[in-house]
């Protein structure tokens, strides 16, 4: 299947730059609309039927595909999202909705490039957008499987089913009620979820869990104005001093969770999980050194250890205005947390706030109005997100061991089987209202920036994993030649 | 003198909203330099002889004015500051340049109101406006000081001379050079500041001293690019939790600075010092309900003891982006100490350093280049203001006593001795360049927002300034009637 992609280089990457040229906020109702109406077409285009699949408690539509295969017993459903995580325009160095190519291996310091429009694209080659690694290149690459395996005279050997979410970077707060809505609709046999990176050796990988989520925003009060930090200062408190303290009361610097209970429902790795991260390769300290960290939290391997363990990260945060000589009114940060089996959000979310105010704090939610009598330095405000919990398929379940048997076949190489991603999809939602077994094959490489400024894809990835797509369509029927 | 100055309120408050309207960033040259003629214009409408004087060293432009009397042989050097704090415009409930009065106590509350153009202006109206409090008011009134005391029939009793510095709120950092290059020309015996508020029970108050000051913005770095929280999270370490653990090891939720040695050069108050904040009103209190501060830091009074112990105070702090799920590339705290009599600059600056390599950090400073062998996330970069010291007069001094016996009688009300206000003046750079006998006499409301978004002015303090300075500069020989 590998000459028929490589044929067919140019068209695939045109089809995906239209594609990541339509901003994907999920936020922005109509842009994000304009993303499923396009992939409707996409879809269409290949012979599949296709619609859109509204949520009854309202956000982005999902888009859904069929394609069935005369005898087939089996049903393969295919995941990615569409939507993409908010930009900072000012930190890209080309807008996060213009694609721009560039020449590797040097990154954003190499030129921007125009590649041949034949079958001679370097594999080195990045594509810089919004969504190239996280998740619009999955999708394309879904899509030209499809059109490599019928040119290869093959066909799919099992039903297939497309399911293009459109709110997952926004948490997926619609997600359940959409799926149990559609949930006759939307049954298979596996779940396969293209998202997140490859091993950050090259290696391809299996994924058989994520972490959960559960996002914050925490803002605590300083004075009712902001005063003059030389008339008050040292004796107002600040709420930027005791955010850092709250900070480092919560989380150590090794990434422990200070907060009590927080271990309390974390199981350890079973023996399974222990067998497959063992043959992960080891590259953490290439990777500590290209990213100039002079120590790692813990001192555990990252994907051996490090994501089988829940996180608390500080993804922003803000308060007064720097060089300006006030004590300020607010203070606010931003945080994530990732969940490992068996913690709940509900739960960590009672934990965090019997903490606060265990350290006095009186709790209100969202734009909630303080209690009269509480001085306005006792309140914490939470904005939490829904967030969702963590699944894990066990390295020993059957498909789990048929797809890393198909992927082996498909590259050439022994993929990697991690037990659990450190990243979060909603894959607890599909458990729950559909039953669904979700496996991960991720196709993007490791260095994509997702989720930061510069987001990118190296197209070698791309056209690798339209070839692993087409295989586990194909079910191991159709072998590639390379 | 009273009289005086009522009848002409409506002319004065033109004059100051004129003044106001002009944006007065030290940065921006022109805008300051525009200031800069207007205030030249005021003194030679006045038969004030006028000119600039500029720094050898660069920066914003001082306004000298002088007015020789007859026979004095004392003379007064009074001393404003016509530039202002930068604004976050958003913050402001009407634009900081354009001069808006609402009636009072309701603050933003109040309806946007047009004063009379007579003698009936109530005392509570406030004037929003950058500046308003900090410190154009002060130039305006002293200027109407001079009007009255001519309308009286009075003059002054001594020489008088005006000195009004252009980047005050930017540290200062030309004013050294400015002043020893025109020592000769700015000779006095008491340099009398017009700056800060008055007590916040409203009584009229000598400030004897200041705190030093010295500014800092401070960088800890984390990965070399934005991480996915999800993917890196538990093992890249987070900037923001780094900067958050390096904060609360400076600082403690008292007040009480963490720094190995920086109270060594803390002197305890003197008995002069002692008694006198014994005679201050105490309102900590009502301050603290007004502000909704369920507690304050280090339990001390305010004017009686905080402020005469230095402080470190997080003005603004930034990192990452809300509600990114990223592991950031850095964070910044911006920082501005708070330094009391024999406390250096400079040897603060050690004592940091020495803590933060201490903690295995490598300072960097400015722009500077990092140490090549040096990973990314050993680093600490630091912008260091250039700051200045603390300068206290002894409440025995007889200068001291003269002025705070002046102003009481001026107002009918013994006035407040305070041997150090919490702010910061560069005060310590006059009496270097000088030998200067500082004395402070302000006259603006505590509660006027300086630094702040919103800051504003209540004209009934306006209007007793400019007879208290007035006074000041009839030493005594023309008493108020009211």
């Amino acid at each position: 299947m590998w000459e028929q992609v490589r044929a067919e280089q140019p068209r695939i990457v045109a089809e995906l730059i239209a594609f990541l040229r339509v901003p994907n906020l999920a936020s922005d109702s109509a842009d994000i609309r304009a993303n499923a109406a396009l992939l409707i077409q996409m879809l269409e285009r290949r012979g599949v039927s296709a619609r859109l699949l509204e949520s009854p408690a309202g956000g982005p539509p999902a888009v859904f595909g069929e394609l069935r295969t005369p005898g087939a017993k089996r049903t393969l459903v295919l995941y990615a999202h569409y939507d993409g995580q908010p930009v900072r325009a000012g930190d890209w160095a080309t807008p996060p909705w213009t694609p721009t190519f560039r020449a590797a291996p040097g990154g954003l310091s190499d030129p921007i490039i125009q590649p041949p429009a034949d079958d001679t694209i370097a594999v080195d080659t990045r594509l810089y957008a919004r969504s190239a690694g996280d998740d619009k290149s999955p999708i394309v690459a879904m899509l030209a499987a499809l059109d490599a395996l019928q040119r290869a005279g093959a066909r799919p050997s099992v039903n297939l089913k497309f399911f293009f979410e459109g709110e997952e970077e926004a948490g997926s707060p619609h997600l359940e009620a959409l799926l149990r809505e559609h949930a006759a609709l939307l049954r298979g046999d596996v779940w396969l979820f293209g998202d997140g990176p490859v091993h950050v050796s090259g290696r391809p990988q299996v994924v058989l869990g994520v972490r959960g989520t559960l996002d914050l925003e925490l803002t605590l009060y300083g004075p009712a104005r902001a005063l003059h930090s030389g008339h008050y200062g040292n004796w107002a408190p600040n709420p930027i001093v005791e955010l850092a303290h709250l900070i480092s009361a919560m989380r150590d610097r090794e990434g422990r969770v200070q907060i009590p209970g927080f271990y309390d429902d974390v199981p350890p790795p079973s023996a399974a999980e222990r067998a497959a991260v063992r043959t992960a390769p080891q590259t953490d300290d290439s990777v500590r050194r290209s990213l100039g960290l002079h120590r790692t939290e813990g001192g555990g391997a990252l994907v051996g250890e490090r994501v089988l363990l829940p996180a608390l990260n500080l993804r922003g945060i803000a308060g007064g205005t720097l060089g300006v000589n006030a004590i300020p009114t607010e203070a606010t940060a931003s945080i994530d947390f990732r969940l490992v089996p068996r913690q709940r959000p509900e739960r960590v979310r009672q934990q965090l706030e019997a903490f606060l105010r265990s350290r006095g704090y009186s709790v209100v939610h969202g734009d909630e109005a303080p209690p009269a009598a509480v001085e306005r330095t006792r309140l914490v405000r939470l904005a939490w997100g829904e967030g969702y919990a963590s699944v894990r398929t066990s390295p020993d379940a059957p498909a789990a061991r048929r797809v890393a048997a198909l992927l082996g076949a498909a590259t050439g190489t022994a993929p990697v089987v991690v037990p659990s991603a450190g990243g979060s999809l909603p894959l607890d939602v599909f458990r729950r209202a559909l039953d669904a077994v979700p496996i991960i094959v991720p196709i993007v490489n490791a260095d994509n920036n997702q989720h930061a400024a510069n987001e990118n894809l190296r197209l070698g990835n791309f056209f690798d994993g339209i070839v692993v797509y087409g295989v586990l369509m194909g079910e191991g029927e159709d072998r590639p030649e390379r």
